[in-house]
């Protein structure tokens, strides 16, 4: 076989695969939104069963003789830089289903259901102890998953790089110092300023249908694209269903709360710009997905905090807001209201935190981490060095594990190295934003008078277009000229809230 | 291997193909109700590879060595009743789908989507001939496949009894005959009644929101359970979503009319609540699924005429009706209500039709199709027939083909022998409701309190419970003491509307 009819099954392998996906997105989507109560059991063995097929899919060993010989052939030359692209993405993703043994495979997927399964009983019951043994199995198995991964790497590393191509704790280590030390700085004196912000200010009634009508408002706004998706209401928001033309996003409404449907939609919906633009010429193809978790992370906050909790934006969206929420906020003071959906205070519960606050939650988590697959941590230390941190970093004392250690559930599916990629897309953003300014100096300007539209079409030509061409490193250089740094995330927090704060 | 070790085997792989089917049945479900306009062609895909799967797992050929060896095994006789059932029903879906040759299937699938192409143009542009060469094509092609089923039976009842186990021409010429004779008898005294039926005294405007909220109630006292299903809109009004324990119906709405949204409900709640009270003892077995299309349509048609339209039910449920529509229909009169809601009047359209006419609409296409398939009619005489048909049974011209014979999307398909099913649902219905008279005695005053779930309890234990364990007419006979009888029906339309027509 020619080499280019080797690529073409591999292609045509993908894109079967591609389509499962897509049917499992819309399986999952609906799950969430639209199942009847009484179906859950059902759901599961509908979703297994898909599971199952993917994984077939994704270790059908004819891929990896593909591969092989794709790899092995003199021809290999003669592949295009796309094509090459597309072959070590698919490598990439085929070792990882296969290196390993599918008896781990099974046992992580078992332990992880039990570990859930007793995390919200030891939640409820505030109970560190009767979780602790599941972690600590936990542990042992995934530092057994990254060795098979590479067995000549630092296990965390190997995890790290799982969740995000080519990090590892060498850049993490430095990017997390300076972003811890600047942000207790910036914490330090926020608390130190007499600017009084009242967040009582906006938790006026606003009934859900005229919520809605705002969320239709917004969607607008920012540009995406309703003809290819959908908004709808979730326990916990999340962006899914099947991808390209069919991309939906989700929110939640609390009638004393618009401002967490807001921000909930206006981040979903960076989420899912992200999704709806990459270049269709990718289509069923390894390079058609975004490049990364830290990259999609790096949209959906650039859109909600970035753009959304900017003075630009509430120039000119106040009046509509005004208008939208006939009379209900009419008394409110511009600069009132823009202090208050950007207050920052010290809180336990991550996914409550602020713009500010928010990083110091996740770098606390990564070192617990760090610590805990390099032996340097035991699991049964975990909340005596939670509660150290959070004191340290934030100045705040957990009573109970409940709302410390035990908070979240990504540890108990062994997602260790998935937290640092939230802040990471704090970090892309700000730098992203930094070459904005310099290539589009009157963005602020253009967003003042309503025109989101440049911005989004800019981050559509600089990141969503390029799908997975690059790895998110390469594609931060590509933009910026720079690797990850953590220095212009730190700027942008340090001006913004100078100004809200007058410090 | 010994013989519950081979059915084992063939009861797993039943099960996979029942959870891909409701894989399938979720996708088809939001297709028609969720899906955003851009999705239309990826989602195309996904149902293509969907097929895809189910054709594999259909024609498995390990499948078809097992139900060899099963059927050939000297332990056969170890099988209970249930096993033997399964292992029949699974070898009819096998023979079904591999008898046929691949070519074919393929043909028609194209044919087909060429067909409903075709036919969309041809109905706009109400030109026959456009349409004709293509049904040409389909009927050549339905009866080689009708050939390969079975060659030693006549191609036509080769397809009766692929929608209806156990149905042929003998069968329905008896009944048709008789129903539509009697039928025709009927519609001349109505004709000729003095009594004045006004079809616009239900034609107010009722907002969507009220409606909605009427066919809660409905929804409420049917007994279709919402825990296990939805009530979505959709265009064509319909049944689906993965079933068992997530049974969706849909319908839709119009403002001015809503009694079509009404009746809608009531028809697919009745299909929903068949699908729902399949005893779940025989979940992913073959024996759990309905027994067949018209024993389907006999319970949708019971809920919606026989229930739902009757005196009995709007004694109870008028004043609810009255309530919920917030004093729009304060003034109506509840015998002219009664009379409109069962008006009987020729028309041109079968999916417009009343329950006495429509059955004319069904055995006229049966005729056609019967003729057509025998070669007693040829396609380019079509229209003719239909024509003559239309106003020898129902008195109506028709001058235009799109209103007549172009009217329908079936034969598109080549689904010759589908339609009788519709009516057998009615004859069935009828049956039904006969003995139902003689084992409860006083269901009207039942219905009249508003105690529908003593009819729908009954109908449970009768039809819905037991799944595919019997063939539609062994299960007819099974309830009734006899074989399909038309006898019934007549009985019931006579004395329905002798009542209302004053006859």
């Amino acid at each position: 076989m020619s080499i280019q009819e080797l690529y073409g099954q591999v292609l045509e392998m993908y894109r079967e695969k591609t389509i499962l996906i897509q049917v499992a997105g819309l399986v999952g989507w609906d799950y969430e939104t639209m199942m009847p109560k009484n179906a859950v059991e059902q759901r599961g063995g509908m979703m297994a069963f898909l599971s199952k097929l993917e994984h077939q899919m994704s270790t059908d060993p004819k891929l990896g003789e593909l591969l092989d010989n794709i790899e092995s052939s003199d021809e290999n030359g003669g592949l295009s830089d796309i094509e090459k692209r597309n072959i070590l993405l698919v490598r990439r993703t085929y070792d990882k289903s296969t290196k390993i043994p599918v008896e781990l495979v099974i046992e992580r997927s078992k332990l992880s259901a039990t570990a859930i399964d007793v995390w919200k009983k030891a939640k409820d019951k505030n109970d560190w102890k009767l979780f602790e043994p599941y972690l600590e199995k936990m542990v042992v198995l995934m530092k057994k998953i990254a060795h098979h991964l590479d067995a000549e790497k630092d296990p965390y590393n190997v995890l790290l790089d799982f969740f995000e191509p080519g990090m590892d704790m060498a850049q993490y280590d430095v990017m997390f110092d300076e972003l811890r030390d600047g942000t207790i700085e910036l914490i330090n004196k926020i608390n130190k300023s007499s600017v009084e912000v009242n967040r009582d200010l906006i938790s006026k009634k606003v009934s859900i249908p005229i919520q809605e009508k705002l969320m239709d408002e917004l969607i607008k706004v920012i540009g995406y694209d309703m003809d290819g998706g959908r908004l709808d209401v979730a326990a916990h928001p999340f962006t899914g269903g099947p991808g390209y033309d069919d991309v939906r996003i989700t929110t939640r409404y609390d009638e004393y709360d618009f401002a967490s449907s807001f921000f909930s939609v206006a981040h979903e919906g960076g989420h899912g710009i992200y999704e709806q633009f990459v270049s269709p010429d990718y289509r069923y193809q390894p390079i058609g997905e975004a490049s990364s978790m830290g990259m999609h992370e790096s949209q959906s906050r650039f859109f909600e905090n970035i753009l959304c909790r900017s003075p630009g934006f509430w120039k000119f969206f106040f009046p509509k807001f005004k208008e939208s929420t006939s009379g209900i906020y009419d008394d409110l003071d511009f600069d009132e209201f823009l202090k208050a959906i950007n207050i920052v205070r010290s809180s336990k519960i991550r996914v409550e935190a602020d713009e500010v606050t928010y990083n110091l939650h996740i770098i606390l988590r990564y070192e617990i981490e760090r610590d805990l697959i390099n032996d340097r941590i035991k699991v049964s230390e975990l909340p005596q060095v939670w509660n150290k941190k959070m004191k340290e970093y934030l100045g705040i004392d957990i009573e109970a594990d409940s709302e410390g250690v035990l908070q979240d559930i990504h540890w108990c599916d062994g997602a260790f190295g998935y937290f640092p990629t939230y802040t990471l897309g704090n970090i892309y953003g700000a730098q992203f934003l930094n070459i904005l300014v310099k290539e589009m100096p009157d963005w602020e300007e253009k967003v003042m008078k309503g025109d989101i539209k440049s911005i989004r079409l800019w981050l559509n030509e600089k990141v969503h277009h390029e799908g997975n061409l690059y790895d998110p490193i390469d594609l931060v250089e590509k933009i910026t000229g720079e690797k990850p740094n953590v220095k212009y995330l730190m700027e942008y927090l340090n001006k913004k809230y100078s100004s809200l704060y007058n410090l």
